[in-house]
């Protein structure tokens, strides 16, 4: 549980780290600017942070980055960093989803390591060109599934890959939350504006922002195959272009079926993820909201009450916990999880050795096309009339 | 919040009861008689308690019912009820599913009112046959979805009709359980055998034996009508004859949509019943293992915690209610509930008045049918590969 | 989990209950009676439920008690059931706290066994020569701290002796409640006058109320003898004659220390009384409100919920449950468990055998006096300015 | 909830950093540094990070301080930083207890504000002392009682400062762990060793460690003046030097009454800090692990669940979140709070201005020595065998 840098190989410098989007206004780009920060593995030291320039400016040099390194525009960045010495070494992306593409092209062409926000793309097209791009350029690309960040996340998954659950029979994943209850993309909300526009988006409302997140967690902790959905996709607000609502059956290669829900018309749900697995062995059961709690019972056995850095609390769990148990750790210590591993797996390719494979399940490209094609499938099947769809 | 029964009209005579089914090794014969008991407006004089007459006779014994009213069969009890003076006012039916149907018509024809466990019939033929035998009879019909004589659940009816949630826009309700996660109807366990065996318990495994309280929990807490199901009915034990998990997606008359899951395989659910309601003004959320508290959240505000006898508790909670605040009541409370509030349909009856309105929402014959015919459009949806399907 | 009387020697008669108080508008008394009712055991046949003759009498008959036996006052109930062939086995009483001593004695020297509600009299002188009649009289008593009647109580009562939790080091329990927070002594409230009354409540009016349970509580659970108390009591409320709430500090025998509160002025408290209990390997909660559940903690290891009927439920658990795991029972199936072993004390008594043991954990008459020493220890410990008081 | 520093008057730099112990091995110095990392207004430059030289360098170097930054003792530190022209602003103090005395008053002396770890001093001397010296030098000191910048607690603070809870009756505080239940201390572990020892800890062990927490957040939420206390301390575990558990009752100038425990020997409790208030019109109940909740419930009104940043967040509440409701913030961003607050006190100081009162709520020198007045207080009156002693 160190907290600092140089667990390996002696101590490390900080990684210079570039973000594009971020700028007054936005929410997670600061939450990436905090998770970077938490560990100390990284300096912000340049950014495109807005297409308005003006707020570009103003908002790097709240941020410290020097003036002349505050770009107007991503590719002009791209190219600038190349051309430093001390250019960035990886470039964080926190625009809208249909930018994530031609932005981390741009970067990643030129040979600088991406972390990018999810969904990963607005379309399946643009994700399978993504990871063409990302396999050529043969940098890292880390998609910000944050929810695997969780220690208590990690623990599931390393208790389902050590057979713990026996085979897993049932799946139920939920990601309602309330925010969306009437039509605040019409208030002038940023946030809601751009995550209802189909242009920005993508054909997902609630499945991009929510429901792509259950479906990753999903197979995060499980590991398990998802091969066909069938869904009813819902939109309660009128006039909203984008569902609000989803209601998902899945299969599995391995037999086991599920159910996937989110809403963003939920009253009474923040943000209320919530995985349930089921196998012939035992259950488990995450609740995002409760992060430092995860519930497992092995069959006919008394339900047990796992904590992060409790009694039970395994290697995974361990590597990505910061604080004893009872000190509650939160949504920024997953997202920075994410930033920490990365780092690791920067610094083992600088210093020529192996990354340590707990900080390796960072979710990929491939994971973002797989989450691409899971909101494709979704939205086909529930216009198909809800017929059992593959993913492609 | 009177716990005896003479409220209406004065001192009323206690109602004689009949019991077909319920000897030993039964479960839930021995709740309806706890629940009958509790507020002491049924005497047990009469029973057909058992097909082994050995078996029925000392179970009957033990109840203190006199021999010569412990009968070997139900049509000699209901005719040798019929005849007496003092004889039975009502018989409660509580054998495995394919019974229910001649064991009511017997009593029925004769002019007995009947309490009958559910699901309602083992098939769709039955149920509409009973339907008719019952409108045919003038009798009183109660069909024990004892989850409806929940205090909170009867507070969460009151506030959807009251317009207290707005429009209803989503419904997730779900009943798993885990005690059929390996093959205990192979291990001699007779509550098993029979809800696992076709032909006593009808098309439908955990769907007869939970999921029919899920989908009758919905229609009673929010008076939606279902119209469509689209459905994933799996067996995960292997040899098992009937289904011990489903998923299925709902649609309402309304336009809300919905998802039911009820499982006897998901480890760590004993008897995890949990319904959730959304609507355009605010959400409810009630979980019978907790069955004092009912969760209410006004869109946009602060989430409240309503409990049975507390602050909030309307008229229909209170009249569903024995104890202050704080003072649990649990599964027998509930049944009883049914018990009660059918004791005042009978005396209203008798007496030549209506009964409390509030006495009335007991679920009947057409609920039952309106159950049997989820079980068959759950099960043909599923054959059919996840085809929506009306509710005939 | 049987629910009816006959486990042992066959099939058993019911026993004859008399009542004294519990007429029209007490709220013990219906809670004893459907205690008596629940597991069948007993007939309800005498009572002498108010003083008001007319309440008494249109109470009785409510009740199904023949006119003939519902009795002006005690005193006559007692010698003309005591002169039936089928008079009384045993009589409620349900009166404020200062008539139980007059009105157990009345019975007890006629022969009459004695089920008595809590605290055990109005002052310890009284506590003693009832104690001293008991014990002449052969009689059985009981004393309804109910609390002990909860399938988990017992659970943790025996995990305790059983030596799972270790030498016992700290106590915690509390019993808080809000419904005193203003003088509701003084709207007409009957349940509140008396509470608050010295005249027929006694030295306590919180303690006594609610203190005692929790001091039982401790006793039953973890059999520590109290030695000494330290206490600081408090009237909130302006013009109140008794204490509504009191802290206490706990010193036992064998070295553990503990704390005790007890409240009727906390807002938000229903009826939370709470217990925890820690060893030198292990601790254990228990929360009223969640009867169902008991934490336990191995030192060093995961916590878990045990849960009534659930895996790790033992004889003790198991012997005073009706229902599966996940059908909840509440305050009325404890209430109704010390109805029942003490039906099983008599049976055995009557047949001549020993009773099951699992039966005879039923607060006596001792119990009583040692919760009578407490409250007038606590009360002497405060008006001392919070001197170490030795329990007499 | 802005996450950066330049809130008041344009871009801020970020504050020059020092700290004094949190070498390898320590705990809480890795906390202070995540706290003062995450918003990114402080840089960590200058450090005394460890007596054992060759461990001050390596941990210097980890956290990228200039070799020649990282010194070998507190005084030379002190003295060297005050000549540079961009020497420390703040030094943090995270050693054992008996060392902040002598090393806050080093660099007050020469002008350089002071963060200090609790409890403030070793002894109550020493606490009197560095008040006067905090007096003397002008500068701002700050006490990290991490829990007052948890954004509920604030929320509590301004509920009780509006009326919401009526006058105030009733406290309830506690704080229980369980790691020191068996004695860790023998076992090389350096945490425990220094807490369990007098030289180092001072008076209190459990009192210091955790009880000073518990008296500082019943003083920083309602404002109440604790006039007295009567205490029963413990040590349970054989040879232990100081305390391991501690009861205490609590009075308070306005005639509130309460109880206080806390425990470092209580199984299943890992930092269960928990703090209730009962008022004459409603109760508020925080609880440490879960802080992103608080219940409320208005006398005779239904309870609710306040969130932070949710519909009933007031401006304190937010002022201290940095994330949207459901996203769950823990420790480091409560710890997080006190450096930003502190960090906006600096910058208000530099620009001539007021700060803005919602920053002004840290934990002060004076409030620290009221924590070693309350321990020394608690001391006495135990040994006294539980008298009622004054706060001096």
């Amino acid at each position: 549980m160190t907290t600092e840098t140089a667990k390996h190989g002696g101590t490390a410098r900080r990684i210079r780290l570039g973000m594009v989007g971020g700028g007054h206004g936005a929410f997670i780009g600061g939450v990436h600017r905090m998770a970077a920060r938490l560990d100390d593995a990284y300096s912000l030291v340049a950014g495109a942070l807005s297409s308005d320039p003006a707020r570009a400016a103003a908002s790097a040099a709240e941020l410290h980055i020097a003036p002349e390194r505050s770009y107007a525009d991503f590719a002009t960045m791209a190219r600038a960093e190349r051309a430093l010495p001390d250019g960035i070494d990886v470039v964080a992306i926190v625009t809208p989803n249909h930018l994530h593409a031609p932005i981390a092209t741009a970067f990643l062409e030129l040979g600088i390591h991406v972390i990018c926000d999810k969904p990963l793309t607005a379309t399946v097209v643009d994700a399978h060109a993504l990871v063409e791009v990302v396999r050529r350029s043969g940098c890292l690309f880390a998609l910000t599934h944050n929810y695997s960040g969780y220690p208590m996340v990690r623990q599931a998954r390393s208790m389902v890959a050590a057979g713990e659950l026996g085979e897993i029979r049932v799946i139920q994943v939920e990601y309602p939350q309330d925010w969306l209850s009437s039509k605040l993309e019409d208030s002038g909300h940023k946030q809601a504006a751009w995550r209802m526009d189909p242009a920005r988006a993508g054909a997902g409302g609630s499945l991009g922002d929510v429901g792509s997140h259950a479906e990753h967690l999903v197979r995060y902790v499980t590991g398990l195959q998802l091969t066909e959905v069938c869904a009813d996709v819902s939109t309660f607000v009128n006039g909203r272009q984008l569902d609000d609502n989803a209601h998902v059956l899945l299969r599995y290669a391995n037999g086991a079926r599920g159910m996937l829900w989110c809403s963003q018309v939920a009253p009474g749900n923040a943000n209320n993820l919530k995985l349930r697995v089921y196998g012939s062995k035992g259950g488990l059961e995450f609740h995002q909201e409760h992060p430092n709690q995860l519930w497992f019972t092995p069959l006919g056995d008394t339900p047990r009450l796992l904590t992060r850095a409790g009694a039970s609390a395994g290697m995974a769990a361990s590597h990505a916990s910061r604080l004893p148990a009872g000190h509650p750790e939160g949504y920024l210590e997953g997202f920075a999880q994410l930033y920490r591993d990365v780092a690791e797996q920067l610094h083992a390719r600088w210093q020529g050795r192996s990354a340590d494979p707990l900080a390796c399940t960072v979710p990929t490209v491939e994971d973002g096309l797989r989450g691409m094609q899971f909101i494709a499938a979704v939205v086909a099947s529930s216009i198909a009339g809800g017929r059992w769809t593959p993913i492609e």
